[in-house]
């Protein structure tokens, strides 16, 4: 059994409820999106006469609210990685939609590409850490026309986790024939689909944009998955402090919870969110502030209010590159988080304030999700883990190292790192000093460098090609000077480790 | 209001308390101790013949533990710096008694003298995320037979807040007597107490040792502060369970704190542990790892059980230097922690698994411990802070920015870190692209090369001086090459901090 660290009574959860809806029916929502608008008024909804402000009685919100349902699958073109919240949790997601990438040879910050996309499928599929690949760049490269088709091709070709992504209305056709192609029909793809679309279709505060808004709504009509993400900025987009924070943005999500329940009863959604706290010396972005990790912990207890699975951008740093800062920044709140029972973190790969790809962090916030997975196994609680018996037989000034006991637990009982160092030090010397960016940088070599497993069919990869003329290629392709090394050998091993985290002895 | 993160049912809580009374009853301890073993005898406890084992019975240990106050306060020698726990919680305390110090000007390991002490308590007086100063490490060129009065006058002589540590036996009455004339008599020292005497009696599994003992008797009879810490490796002197584990420490505690409870009945104490579990690929300690984390969940609810104030050495690292290891072990097991109610954190400043000091770390871990103290505050509750009239005023699509609540809570809100990087990429290239590593040693060099304002007065350095021919000159001097600076200047913005912390507006 756990009991999620909360910060809230039960009566400041009804107070923070009720504020929500006082906020949407008093000073209500401006509403850019004029299909928005109209859907919103067919269900009850107070047009504020001369403007696009949209009142929302507490009476219909509470209605609409009441048929969210409480789970929500990322499906996956491999379907052995469909992943459900809250049955999964925790979830790992990859950052997304940085314009940037660190370049693994040089160090260098520049403009991200469909290569490097392609690249960062192929280590998030093979890093037993994650379980949702959310396109982590944008991709200078792609040909015009072909933006989203690009990112979304260069994701699925190399990735058979589920995939999440978004973009823009002119897109979205072409995103759909992707799809659909590569599942063979669009029967076989609504039947099982594995793009999982997402959208920010409030911008704080209170205001529904166009084309988020719009995209929300088709995705939602056509029962395809999607969930918005809500994000105010304490001191500039919402209150500066947390609970008002909390308040406005616990209204703001359930303006798109119910919009969506609206165009389809019963449809499945997230409540996520990204709540930062401006740093109001400069008014820097500060998705790395520990305040963040604190108002997930009231979001999280809203969501459990709801009985609507949580999560969002949780664990992003501010820091360059990958130093003592961007451990904390991203362990500290995602350990709230967990303690919090925040379900999906949209935490990997990112430095910078959402702004740069960085493969080294990727495969170090890796490992802070196996640690957080074993967390989350908690102490275990059974008689036979108690060891009474075994303490007995040990005895004062005993050893535990050589019973059957242990040895039945060596690989399972704790996370073994493969990042963190645990020599002594004249060992770590002598292997070379090496800090964690650069052992993960290793492991990155190591699995770049072999060839991707999962990788498109030729069957399908010419279906795709034949229908989208002028492609990229989308392979996943070692950076010059990498050697590339023998056939994938790594799946044994990461399923081994999946095993691992999951509890299970191997 | 706060509710912990909680891995246990109140029945499974029992069921640990119920299996360590078995654990004490029938299996016993091997008391090393001899005058342990009188003082076990002499309340109850049954001597297992020809053995130096011995058995305690539940219904002794229930009733002595039940007079273990539910506070423990550790005094400074600015009594403005005294913390109780866990009233103040949480307690931030430096790691302590490594023999190495990581050179501030080679950055090369080496053996710790007592000018580095000096320095560290210097340090760890300025930064205001510290409430407790740890004697952090050993003192190579300690004086024949004055090792431990190096230590604490080095200690006491440059940090006017709270000091914790220990000694041999041979070594006590030096420690009162330092104490006693720094405080100008016994009587004023006993009046306030400024030294918490701490041991670790206990060695896994259920053994008890000669010395710790002896001195944890020996300050218990004197009604002097001191505590033990229970030390459990699972998988080498623990079974490989986290839940073994957490039902052997705590009988390792209940048998230490009743040992307590029977020289001195309702002495203070705290439910202190450094629940490990060896990393079995190669037995490496791996005080870094999660599971230390998870552990510290288990006894912050047994010791609530117990009402008994709880901590220990949680968010250690085992890397060698400040990289994101280093950030996200420390981060992760601390905001864990945190979460489930751990009231004290012996973390800061160490590398290298308890092994080195560094300073850039003791700073490091300084903003860790803010960002967990601003945690710690919560959403702060209150209709004012839920600003609602607020969110009506500035309305749909509205700024934030410049209005009075804003303008208010701007220092307050959220934690401003002077450690953290949040420019630009470009800003942050111009300023010399640091790393928090480089931006930490610039902190310790203007602390540094200030002046201490918290030293000895001269005249109660020369009565410590008289008192003690050939002590060492334990002043905190800047390393060679490091300007001295101008008089003290940050206690100002220390208090401001300090103030902030606490969550008064300044």
């Amino acid at each position: 059994m756990t009991q999620h660290y909360e910060l809230l009574s039960g009566d400041q959860v009804l107070r923070i409820h009720e504020a929500s809806l006082e906020i949407l029916d008093e000073v209500g929502l401006l509403v850019r999106n004029a299909q928005a608008r109209e859907i919103l008024a067919a269900h009850g909804c107070r047009p504020q006469p001369g403007s696009e402000i949209m009142h929302l009685p507490r009476a219909v919100v509470e209605e609409f609210r009441a048929s969210i349902p409480p789970s929500f699958t990322f499906g996956g073109r491999d379907p052995s990685f469909d992943r459900t919240i809250p049955g999964d949790s925790p979830v790992m997601v990859t950052g997304s939609s940085a314009p940037n990438i660190v370049d693994p040879l040089t160090g260098q910050e520049r403009r991200a590409r469909s290569e490097d996309l392609a690249r960062i499928a192929h280590l998030v599929n093979e890093l037993p850490g994650y379980d949702v690949f959310s396109i982590s760049t944008l991709a200078e490269d792609a040909p015009a026309g072909m933006f989203s088709l690009t990112r979304f091709y260069a994701a699925l070709k190399n990735c058979a986790k589920p995939v999440r992504g978004s973009g823009p209305p002119e897109d979205t056709e072409k995103i759909l024939q992707l799809a659909f192609t590569i599942a063979g029909s669009e029967a076989a793809y609504r039947a099982h689909p594995f793009v999982t679309h997402h959208y920010c279709p409030v911008v704080s505060p209170l205001t529904m944009d166009f084309d988020s808004t719009q995209m929300l709504i088709y995705y939602t009509e056509q029962g395809l998955p999607c969930y918005p993400t809500i994000v105010p900025n304490a001191g500039l987009t919402s209150p500066l402090t947390l609970l008002g924070t909390l308040a406005q943005g616990n209204a703001e999500f359930l303006a798109a919870a119910v919009l969506e329940q609206m165009v389809r009863p019963g449809k499945a959604t997230i409540y996520a969110t990204l709540p930062t706290v401006a740093d109001m010396r400069s008014g820097a972005y500060a998705p790395g502030a520990i305040e963040t990790g604190v108002l997930f912990v009231g979001h999280a207890q809203m969501a459990r209010f709801y009985n609507v699975p949580n999560g969002g951008y949780i664990g992003l740093t501010n820091s360059k590159l990958n130093d003592a800062q961007s451990g904390y920044e991203t362990g500290m709140s995602l350990a709230l988080g967990l303690a919090a029972g925040v379900d999906m973190f949209n935490t990997g790969g990112l430095l910078d304030a959402l702004m740069a790809f960085d493969f080294a962090k990727a495969v170090i916030d890796d490992e802070i999700f196996m640690m957080a997975k074993r967390a989350k196994r908690g102490l275990e609680f059974s008689e036979d883990n108690l060891a009474l018996d075994l303490i007995r037989e040990v005895g004062p000034a005993g050893m535990f190292m050589d019973n059957a006991h242990t040895l039945e637990r060596m690989k399972s009982a704790a996370f073994l790192p493969e990042i963190s160092d645990r020599d002594a030090r004249a060992q770590w010397i002598e292997r070379g000093a090496l800090d964690s960016q650069a052992r993960a940088m290793r492991r990155v070599q190591d699995i770049l460098t072999r060839d991707n497993p999962v990788v498109f069919s030729a069957e399908v990869d010419a279906r795709v090609r034949a229908k989208f003329a002028g492609l990229v290629a989308g392979d996943s392709r070692p950076p010059q000077g990498w050697t590339h090394s023998a056939p994938p050998a790594r799946r044994e091993r990461t399923e081994r480790r999946r095993r691992e985290a999951a509890g299970q002895s191997s």
